[in-house]
């Protein structure tokens, strides 16, 4: 109560005034917060990139499983991985709080730290933003500005049969983390995945610098589902096989037997935030080498075929029968 | 039900093409709704202008004081507000909504048609955006692009003693729109003027390209509160004189007598949607001329001072006492 009380006593621009203080000026920001729109300059011979995503209390994160310094920086993460996909370099991002009254200033204050702590590690600034009450639940709407060369902007649209699909990390353990807190655990590997994701800016800026993939996109919807926007967009079809799929050490301890079920989870779970991209034949000895230079794992799971059907062949080599539909947030 | 049932089945991809198949594509855009971000390209020697605003039912409407129409063109204008405020050319927009349960797929529609409706007035285009549900209540999160050339930007900082201020159209009117709707009216000048406001885009681009105001801001915290800000930033004070404050004729025919409450209402009561700029002495006389090509009513309210103090003077030349505050979301 005394840090609610903390919060109506400092106001909306007090709250503003108080986060403001700890921006420093980024690079290209010619107006930031505090003027009616921020300003910034665009780099000579780049097109803009912008995306958005809304993070809301209840429907994407639950207080009592989350805390705030993980879920600030969730927030910035997962919207740095939609710019990450298109290969490009974030540069800024706007904040929008929608407060809750039982909201304490504690709170808020390290939810902002942890935002601005992944912000730092991304080389991004926080240009503007907008703050008020919520009646019931915290609302967190982020928008994130990029930036990339106009030739090397990775779209969903790009995959054509004969391309291999490679996928970054391991899937499923944000699914089986998000299980286990549900289930009272607080600790480990598939949790930290869960409550505090990485985007793969890195790898997503070094693969369209080397113009490697043709068509990217992030992990968010669950691989199936994220691969079909892939396959709908690029008007093509494509064939996965479930002894290539990257699953942790954790994930296999949790699951000693890939049945169906634990495919699934691993195949439709969601919010991996990795990146899933299609190669060119030419171009996939290019790939290992790339990643290793970053230090990061990737695996190739399968190709892109002319049919359109999307299939995971078993380790038979037989066809799976696995419900491809990711997070539908109305189903 | 049939309608809610009919967003069911539509489900979240549905609803985004829904929406996606209505939008033409803009100018400038590389890639629009449908993949991981947005990419448009910025015009040569312009700088980027951003802006978001968020609104929440329960806290900046009431779904059984507002119709849907209103309510898609009043969230786009009150960001469009912004971009105005700083004299700049409104291009893109990004849209996220967070659909309650009880939301009809009726609704949406017609909501999306008016935010459609003003985007077509104005020249922009939608690109991207989020769609979620939300537990409770709707929340439309718009965030708007524009540009400036640099050197035509008009910031809050600018106001120096001796410049004349300015204030477009009349003030008070959406804050007696809002008290009559809640007093059971449906209709009248004053309920448009709340429920849909029209921002003063074409009077800050023209404003700005002629070079004339040294500070602006758009009236959406209440007269004294965005006056306030200017002050604020520009290390100033101003005198306002309580008989310049340009008051509709439906105002003055509700408030006969103009009171101490009726100015308070006019000053503090918020969501004008006006622009208010500060003008130095050598360029006041251009004022009028180019507001009167417009076809767009001008007062000048009063001048910046030294004084770091904002003072309300009334027809007698004494200082009028009133609370300066405007809106504050946890106040």
């Amino acid at each position: 109560m005394k840090d609610g009380a903390n919060l109506k006593k400092l106001g909306e621009f007090g709250l503003i005034e108080r986060f403001a203080r700890q921006i420093s000026t980024g690079k290209g920001v010619v107006l930031g917060i505090g003027d009616d729109a921020a300003a910034f300059q665009p780099s000579p011979g780049r097109i803009n990139l912008i995306t958005t995503d809304m993070l809301i209390e209840g429907i994407h994160f639950d207080l009592s499983l989350c805390d705030p310094l993980s879920l600030g920086r969730k927030a910035l993460s997962v919207n740095l991985s939609d710019i990450a996909a298109m290969g490009g370099e974030p540069r800024h991002f706007l904040l929008s709080l929608a407060i809750p009254p039982a909201m304490t200033l504690d709170f808020l204050d390290n939810c902002f730290t942890g935002m601005l702590q992944r912000a730092e590690q991304f080389g991004v600034t926080l240009i503007g933003g907008d703050t008020c009450a919520s009646p019931a639940t915290l609302v967190l709407s982020l928008t994130v500005l990029g930036e990339q060369f106009p030739d090397r902007i990775v779209p969903r649209s790009g995959a054509r049969p004969g391309d291999r699909i490679f996928v970054t990390g391991t899937i499923g353990d944000s699914a089986l983390g998000l299980r286990l807190l549900q289930q009272g655990e607080r600790q480990g590997s598939a949790i930290v995945r869960h409550l505090d994701p990485l985007p793969r800016v890195l790898e997503g800026r070094a693969l369209a610098e080397a113009n490697i993939p043709s068509a990217m996109i992030d992990l968010s919807d669950g691989l199936l589902a994220d691969l079909g926007h892939i396959l709908d967009l690029s008007a093509a079809g494509a064939r996965i096989h479930s002894e290539a799929l990257p699953l942790s050490a954790d994930f296999r301890g949790h699951f000693p037997a890939i049945t169906e079920q634990t495919l699934s989870l691993a195949l439709a779970g969601g919010e991996d935030y990795e990146l899933l991209f299609t190669v060119p034949p030419e171009k996939i000895s290019h790939v290992l080498p790339l990643m290793e230079k970053l230090g990061t794992p990737v695996s190739a799971i399968g190709t892109i075929t002319e049919e359109r059907k999307l299939a995971v062949i078993g380790p038979d080599g037989t066809e799976i029968s696995l419900d491809r539909k990711g997070f539908d947030h109305f189903s």
